[in-house]
Protein backbone atom coordinates (compact mmCIF):
# COMPACT_ATOMS: atom_id res chain seq x y z
CA UNK A 1 0.00 0.00 0.00
CA UNK A 2 1.59 3.62 -0.87
CA UNK A 3 2.38 4.98 2.41
CA UNK A 4 4.50 7.96 2.14
CA UNK A 5 5.14 8.24 5.94
CA UNK A 6 4.77 5.33 8.41
CA UNK A 7 1.25 5.47 10.23
CA UNK A 8 1.54 6.19 13.65
CA UNK A 9 0.42 3.62 16.09
CA UNK A 10 -2.62 5.71 17.15
CA UNK A 11 -4.47 9.46 17.22
CA UNK A 12 -3.87 9.80 12.93
CA UNK A 13 -6.75 10.64 11.15
CA UNK A 14 -8.04 8.47 8.16
CA UNK A 15 -10.52 10.13 5.50
CA UNK A 16 -12.99 6.80 4.04
CA UNK A 17 -14.82 7.83 0.54
CA UNK A 18 -16.55 4.50 -0.56
CA UNK A 19 -18.38 4.75 -3.56
CA UNK A 20 -20.62 3.86 -6.77
CA UNK A 21 -19.47 5.74 -9.78
CA UNK A 22 -21.17 6.57 -12.72
CA UNK A 23 -20.22 4.69 -16.08
CA UNK A 24 -20.12 7.72 -17.96
CA UNK A 25 -17.54 10.60 -16.12
CA UNK A 26 -16.15 12.69 -18.40
CA UNK A 27 -12.89 14.33 -17.13
CA UNK A 28 -12.90 12.13 -13.81
CA UNK A 29 -9.63 10.01 -14.84
CA UNK A 30 -7.87 13.54 -15.46
CA UNK A 31 -8.56 15.12 -12.52
CA UNK A 32 -8.33 11.98 -10.49
CA UNK A 33 -5.12 11.75 -11.32
CA UNK A 34 -4.37 15.38 -10.22
CA UNK A 35 -6.16 15.19 -6.94
CA UNK A 36 -3.69 12.27 -5.72
CA UNK A 37 -0.69 14.34 -6.99
CA UNK A 38 -1.73 17.29 -5.00
CA UNK A 39 -3.08 15.30 -2.47
CA UNK A 40 0.99 13.74 -2.43
CA UNK A 41 1.50 17.69 -1.92
CA UNK A 42 -0.07 18.28 1.23
CA UNK A 43 1.71 19.08 4.83
CA UNK A 44 0.19 16.23 7.07
CA UNK A 45 -0.65 14.00 4.07
CA UNK A 46 0.50 9.93 4.95
CA UNK A 47 -0.33 8.28 2.32
CA UNK A 48 -3.69 6.18 1.52
CA UNK A 49 -5.22 2.93 0.31
CA UNK A 50 -7.30 2.60 -2.32
CA UNK A 51 -9.50 -1.28 -4.10
CA UNK A 52 -12.06 -0.67 -6.82
CA UNK A 53 -14.28 -3.55 -8.20
CA UNK A 54 -15.92 -2.21 -10.87
CA UNK A 55 -17.97 1.07 -10.44
CA UNK A 56 -17.62 0.30 -6.45
CA UNK A 57 -14.42 1.52 -4.71
CA UNK A 58 -13.12 2.40 -1.24
CA UNK A 59 -10.60 5.04 -1.03
CA UNK A 60 -8.84 5.89 2.22
CA UNK A 61 -6.41 8.71 2.56
CA UNK A 62 -4.47 9.55 5.58
CA UNK A 63 -3.67 12.62 7.56
CA UNK A 64 -1.20 13.46 10.19
CA UNK A 65 -3.94 15.80 12.11
CA UNK A 66 -7.32 16.96 11.40
CA UNK A 67 -5.66 20.72 10.24
CA UNK A 68 -4.22 18.98 7.39
CA UNK A 69 -7.60 17.69 6.27
CA UNK A 70 -8.97 21.09 6.68
CA UNK A 71 -6.81 22.79 4.71
CA UNK A 72 -6.94 20.10 1.65
CA UNK A 73 -10.72 20.79 2.44
CA UNK A 74 -10.71 24.43 1.36
CA UNK A 75 -7.71 23.76 -1.05
CA UNK A 76 -9.01 25.35 -4.87
CA UNK A 77 -8.79 22.92 -7.18
CA UNK A 78 -9.73 20.48 -4.90
CA UNK A 79 -13.05 22.67 -4.39
CA UNK A 80 -13.63 22.54 -8.39
CA UNK A 81 -12.90 18.66 -8.31
CA UNK A 82 -15.88 18.36 -5.60
CA UNK A 83 -18.11 20.72 -7.63
CA UNK A 84 -18.01 18.41 -10.48
CA UNK A 85 -18.70 14.98 -8.27
CA UNK A 86 -22.26 14.92 -8.37
CA UNK A 87 -21.98 14.15 -11.98
CA UNK A 88 -19.64 11.30 -11.80
CA UNK A 89 -20.72 9.61 -8.38
CA UNK A 90 -24.06 7.70 -8.05
CA UNK A 91 -23.52 7.61 -4.18
CA UNK A 92 -20.70 8.23 -2.26
CA UNK A 93 -19.77 8.18 1.47
CA UNK A 94 -17.32 10.27 3.07
CA UNK A 95 -16.15 9.87 6.95
CA UNK A 96 -13.45 11.66 8.63
CA UNK A 97 -12.34 9.35 11.59
CA UNK A 98 -9.72 9.57 14.64
CA UNK A 99 -7.91 6.54 14.54
CA UNK A 100 -7.38 5.22 17.68
CA UNK A 101 -5.62 2.53 17.45
CA UNK A 102 -3.48 0.67 15.11
CA UNK A 103 -2.13 -2.87 14.45
CA UNK A 104 0.05 -3.83 11.39
CA UNK A 105 1.06 -7.67 10.98
CA UNK A 106 3.29 -8.69 8.13
CA UNK A 107 4.66 -11.98 7.31
CA UNK B 1 -23.97 -1.41 0.79
CA UNK B 2 -25.50 -3.63 3.50
CA UNK B 3 -25.89 -1.66 6.68
CA UNK B 4 -28.51 -2.77 8.95
CA UNK B 5 -29.14 0.28 10.60
CA UNK B 6 -28.44 3.50 9.46
CA UNK B 7 -24.85 5.12 10.56
CA UNK B 8 -25.31 8.10 12.73
CA UNK B 9 -23.79 11.53 11.31
CA UNK B 10 -21.33 11.37 13.41
CA UNK B 11 -19.81 9.89 17.24
CA UNK B 12 -19.86 6.06 15.61
CA UNK B 13 -16.70 3.88 15.25
CA UNK B 14 -15.61 2.38 12.21
CA UNK B 15 -13.02 -0.84 11.79
CA UNK B 16 -10.67 -0.53 8.91
CA UNK B 17 -9.71 -4.16 7.99
CA UNK B 18 -7.40 -3.77 5.15
CA UNK B 19 -5.67 -6.75 3.74
CA UNK B 20 -3.60 -8.83 1.36
CA UNK B 21 -4.71 -12.67 1.52
CA UNK B 22 -2.73 -15.87 0.53
CA UNK B 23 -3.52 -17.82 -2.62
CA UNK B 24 -3.94 -20.76 -0.58
CA UNK B 25 -6.59 -20.63 2.76
CA UNK B 26 -7.83 -23.83 3.81
CA UNK B 27 -11.11 -23.12 6.08
CA UNK B 28 -11.02 -19.13 5.38
CA UNK B 29 -14.26 -18.78 3.30
CA UNK B 30 -16.67 -21.09 5.99
CA UNK B 31 -14.95 -19.15 9.03
CA UNK B 32 -15.75 -15.83 6.64
CA UNK B 33 -19.32 -17.13 6.66
CA UNK B 34 -19.87 -17.30 10.28
CA UNK B 35 -17.70 -14.40 11.30
CA UNK B 36 -20.51 -12.45 9.23
CA UNK B 37 -23.24 -14.40 10.79
CA UNK B 38 -21.61 -13.85 14.60
CA UNK B 39 -20.82 -9.92 13.93
CA UNK B 40 -24.78 -9.17 12.66
CA UNK B 41 -25.97 -11.03 15.74
CA UNK B 42 -23.62 -8.63 18.40
CA UNK B 43 -25.22 -5.38 20.30
CA UNK B 44 -24.50 -2.21 18.36
CA UNK B 45 -23.32 -3.46 14.68
CA UNK B 46 -24.41 -1.05 12.47
CA UNK B 47 -23.52 -2.92 9.18
CA UNK B 48 -20.34 -2.81 6.79
CA UNK B 49 -18.85 -2.48 3.43
CA UNK B 50 -16.12 -5.05 1.36
CA UNK B 51 -14.41 -4.45 -1.49
CA UNK B 52 -12.14 -6.76 -2.17
CA UNK B 53 -9.87 -6.92 -6.19
CA UNK B 54 -8.08 -10.25 -6.15
CA UNK B 55 -6.12 -10.87 -2.96
CA UNK B 56 -6.62 -7.73 -1.86
CA UNK B 57 -9.37 -6.27 0.03
CA UNK B 58 -10.79 -3.39 2.52
CA UNK B 59 -13.29 -4.75 4.47
CA UNK B 60 -14.92 -1.86 7.15
CA UNK B 61 -17.77 -2.81 10.03
CA UNK B 62 -19.57 0.32 11.89
CA UNK B 63 -20.35 -0.15 15.36
CA UNK B 64 -22.13 1.76 17.63
CA UNK B 65 -19.70 2.68 20.44
CA UNK B 66 -16.39 1.45 21.61
CA UNK B 67 -18.01 -0.96 23.93
CA UNK B 68 -19.32 -2.83 21.37
CA UNK B 69 -16.58 -3.61 19.12
CA UNK B 70 -14.64 -4.37 22.62
CA UNK B 71 -17.15 -7.52 23.65
CA UNK B 72 -16.72 -8.78 19.84
CA UNK B 73 -12.79 -8.46 20.37
CA UNK B 74 -13.26 -10.52 23.22
CA UNK B 75 -16.06 -13.01 21.95
CA UNK B 76 -14.37 -16.98 22.03
CA UNK B 77 -15.71 -17.95 18.48
CA UNK B 78 -14.10 -14.59 16.61
CA UNK B 79 -10.74 -14.73 18.89
CA UNK B 80 -10.30 -18.46 17.51
CA UNK B 81 -11.05 -17.12 13.49
CA UNK B 82 -8.14 -14.53 14.54
CA UNK B 83 -5.65 -17.14 16.16
CA UNK B 84 -6.06 -18.61 12.40
CA UNK B 85 -5.62 -15.03 10.48
CA UNK B 86 -1.64 -15.46 10.36
CA UNK B 87 -2.16 -18.61 7.73
CA UNK B 88 -4.55 -16.82 5.64
CA UNK B 89 -3.15 -13.34 5.22
CA UNK B 90 0.30 -11.91 4.28
CA UNK B 91 -0.78 -8.55 5.61
CA UNK B 92 -3.25 -7.17 7.43
CA UNK B 93 -3.77 -3.68 9.02
CA UNK B 94 -6.67 -3.26 11.67
CA UNK B 95 -7.68 0.34 12.45
CA UNK B 96 -9.94 1.02 15.26
CA UNK B 97 -11.48 4.71 14.46
CA UNK B 98 -13.87 7.14 15.72
CA UNK B 99 -16.01 8.37 12.84
CA UNK B 100 -15.76 12.22 13.55
CA UNK B 101 -18.42 13.39 10.90
CA UNK B 102 -19.71 11.76 8.38
CA UNK B 103 -21.08 12.68 4.51
CA UNK B 104 -23.47 10.68 2.20
CA UNK B 105 -24.78 11.56 -1.17
CA UNK B 106 -27.13 9.42 -3.06
CA UNK B 107 -28.13 10.34 -6.38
Amino acid sequence: MPYIKPLPSSNYYAVIFSSTKEEDRLGYAEMDELMMKLAHEQDGFLGYESINNGNTGIFISYWENKGSIEKWRINTTHKMAKDQAKNWYKRYLSQICLVESSHEFVK
